[in-house]
């Protein structure tokens, strides 16, 4: 296997762009990401997205895609796996690079969201959920975790305001972020009362709904420093499951999905969690927040609550965790997400992160999950 | 690259499966492919499905059709290109094979349509059509046939009856095929007097809606003999795409993505089109078969009606086509139809075709379309 560059990147402030097409959105960051990389010859896109079908009643978006960018001939493979598609998609883009089958792929997460009402996102952001029984019987991608994050606060005896100094990190690394939709401070006040999605969770607990795109360019690392001054090495990439039902699963206060992925990529890049400087993971919920922390072995179990409030995971911290503001802050634009992480692991890791840029900024782990953690991807990304 | 073979295969009659589930409908083609293989260890699952999410409002079915059969951690990619999804992934997992990637993948087509009306199926199926300008004016994947078939009449001059003629045909081919979905002989009065869909397409110039799944388990060439007395080789791969929109087309008598994948997997495969024995092609409409016979380069343009009449295409006939009885008649279980088309071919080759068997049947080439043509696929099989 080839090692594999990431050689251009690009992404756009997530938000509602009621007078962009999901065409412009994705063109828009693609002919970028093309530019940042030094204009290569691409041999094969791969996009990430969960819903243009929902939003759009669009199929076969990939040659929509490919058409909006003049690329009329390059094979262009949609990867669909909820909101963790845009992470799976750089999986699959990852592999090809690695395998010789192509040398320059370009990796795109894509999603418009703002076509539809809060409650039309909130349905379709629940056909992640199992639809036969648990769908079948009421529950909602809200209320899933709703179940996991009452059991995780009975469990380890904690309570809500622990969850809520959570989005307060969040926010505080997003008012930095310029790519952030919701970059602004709150206090803990503000996410304890905020109104209540299902209960426990507030609105505060969820990540926002929005329009976003981000890309990244990859190529064999060979023939990455022809195209750009600061390749970035995705040294490890792993990709593990969980059952798609809650039901399946023997304990839901642990994604396997997570640690099992982290544990494959952290082989194949031959480093230690301890090794890595910073870390965007997958906080759909403030509660999927925590669990990641807990299964990449970062935080003890059931302490994610005291950790975020000694400032484990601030920018300043010994784990700086989100340093985009996480899904909470810096949006989750649902199949466009794991290509966010992406990005933003390749800005702090080229030193172009602005106002948050960590030091030192060497390694980074990414984390993306789809649903309740049933398929996560994780990537390490080294400066070369 | 390696050389590629079928070791294994499976398929289901095409039809309304009224009490079947999505992923039983799945497991018992997926199950018996494996077997039929001979229970390899498999490293990959590439899935072809269109509407899931339509369907069922299920996102993430990657994970739902594993965890069906037991294959808790085994990359699944779901490659979704309107009704060319089956083709797609076969040509996903013919390269991931290929670059060395992986050594045994089973791809999969799978599609449920009895959940919805006949209404509803139409409007699932024009979502292969361009949403911004083309549907939003009104056009269906039905009203954009119709416009080259008329076109098309119009252009050389022939008349329905043609068209009715290949239909026949078709029902012919799968009045003798045990998997097809409408097994029986038609009359051209029969399908002349048909209700119009949307004129002038009457109903038997349209395929029928229908659950399926099909199945094929791939490996390297050299391996496959561990595994199975009769590999089939995949010779040739070529995918190329046209437009989505037809506004954007210089001819629509012609599909560009059509001839272009076949030159490309005809080089690959280092063969001629008169070396091909038998076709499975695109017949999604009776124009689509007709366009896809012409751009093949077996029929002169405006000629196709004659050459039917003739028997050119027949299982006695000099190009034997669609002996499966086609989209028209085995059925098109829109993301699953690509792959039903390389098991039929793969049961021609291993002489395992029954009462259609072709002779010879040394060479297939199969070919799958999106939408109108907007992503096509075409392998070339090969008995070893």
């Amino acid at each position: 296997m080839r090692r594999v560059a990431i050689c251009g990147r690009s992404l756009c402030k997530v938000g509602n762009y009621y007078s962009k097409s999901l065409r412009e959105l994705f063109a828009g960051v693609a002919l970028d990401a093309i530019e940042n990389a030094g204009n290569p010859h691409l041999d094969a896109m791969y996009i990430g997205n969960m819903s243009a079908s929902e939003y759009f009643s669009q199929k076969n978006i990939g040659v929509l895609l490919s058409d909006s960018i003049g690329l009329k001939s390059t094979p262009c493979v949609l990867v669909e796996c909820a909101d963790g598609s845009g992470g799976a998609a750089l999986y699959e883009g990852f592999k090809s690079v690695a395998s010789g089958l192509y040398d320059f792929v370009i990796v795109v997460g894509v999603e418009k969201m703002s076509e539809a009402t809060r409650g039309e996102n909130r349905r379709i952001g629940s056909m992640a959920v199992e639809q036969e029984y648990e769908a079948f019987h009421g529950l909602s991608l809200d209320g899933e975790f709703a179940i996991i994050m009452r059991y995780y606060m009975h469990y380890y005896n904690v309570s809500k305001r622990y969850f809520a100094l959570f989005a307060v990190q969040m926010h505080k690394h997003a008012a930095k972020n310029r790519y952030a939709q919701l970059p602004f401070e709150i206090s803990v006040e503000d996410a304890l009362n905020m109104q209540t999605v299902a209960d426990p969770l507030t609105l505060f607990d969820t990540a926002p709904t929005g329009d976003g795109a981000a890309a990244v360019i990859l190529c064999p690392l060979e023939k990455a420093k022809e195209f750009t001054d600061t390749p970035i090495e995705i040294v490890g990439a792993g990709q593990a499951r969980d059952t798609l039902a809650l039901y399946d699963r023997k304990n839901i206060l642990t994604f396997d999905g997570t640690s099992k992925a982290s544990k494959i990529a952290l082989e194949h890049s031959k480093l230690k969690i301890s090794d890595i400087n910073l870390f965007e993971i997958h906080d759909s919920y403030t509660i999927s927040g925590f669990l990641a922390l807990e299964d990449l072995g970062l935080i003890e179990r059931g302490k994610v609550g005291q950790a975020v409030e000694e400032g484990l995971i601030d920018l300043n911290g010994p784990i700086p965790t989100n340093l985009s503001g996480g899904l909470k802050a810096r949006g989750h634009p649902m199949g466009a997400t794991g290509v966010y992480q992406a990005v933003e692991a390749t800005l702090q890791l080229r030193g172009e992160a602005g106002k948050n840029q960590a030091d030192p900024a060497e390694v980074a782990l990414i984390q993306n999950a789809a649903g309740i953690g049933s398929l996560v991807t994780v990537h390490i990304l080294k400066r070369v």
